[in-house]
């Protein structure tokens, strides 16, 4: 079984959905070694496309996703991660989900979920450029 | 409330997944034109990478996806769709998600999904080439 990463210049998106509860969390890209890597130690990582470079989701906050199975697309370029969540979020805003904003057919956009965290408490050791990403 | 197309090349993923069951059905990408397409229209349309061209899913399936809300990551680079899905499956493969393959460590795959359709009823009447997509 070979991952079409060729297909998109290197890197395949990988929805990250919660195990227990089936909402979906994040999506990241993965390029082959950060796909080896999350598959050897059974916790997810990414390849940031941002900073260019292999990024382990929860190296700063905690916020490990391990791994429950990992599926695959009928084209083999797109990939499905069920994971358990430590934390009690994904989102670097503060939410469990990134996905917390509904977009509305006028253009704008409202927040439909709680926050389950505060932002500040678990990226305060960074700077504010690396709080871009949901690291 | 803007999408950040430019920052992938014109396209973001778009996760779809299923309003009642939750399941994850497919990825597909979108550039602005297949956004603003599904958004007036209430049904999916795509952006196909392979054939270059805005591409409407159940267009020739009928297996058309009426979208019930549409959510947005926190970097604006990435939708979560929630559909109601016509027909028994989204899949060309004759599944009801284009995920029925599960990978294992050493590499191979397993299918962990039961077929809900026949493929071969659906895209009878269409070459062999046009198969490639879930369309």
């Amino acid at each position: 079984m070979e991952i079409a990463f060729e297909k998109s210049g290197g890197l395949v998106p990988a929805i990250i959905q919660d195990d227990a509860s089936s909402e979906v969390l994040m999506l990241g890209f993965m390029n082959a070694e950060s796909f080896a890597l999350t598959q050897r130690t059974g916790e997810v990582v990414f390849f940031s496309r941002s900073r260019n470079k292999i990024w382990k989701k929860g190296e700063s906050s905690g916020h490990v996703l391990q791994v429950r199975d990992i599926r695959i697309d009928c084209d083999a370029d797109a990939l499905l991660i069920r994971v358990h969540p430590l934390g009690s979020g994904v989102c670097h805003e503060g939410y469990r989900s990134c996905f917390y904003r509904e977009l509305n057919a006028d253009g704008t956009a409202a927040v439909i979920a709680d926050r389950t965290l505060a932002p500040e408490s678990v990226y305060a050791t960074e700077n504010p450029a690396a709080k871009k990403e949901s690291r």
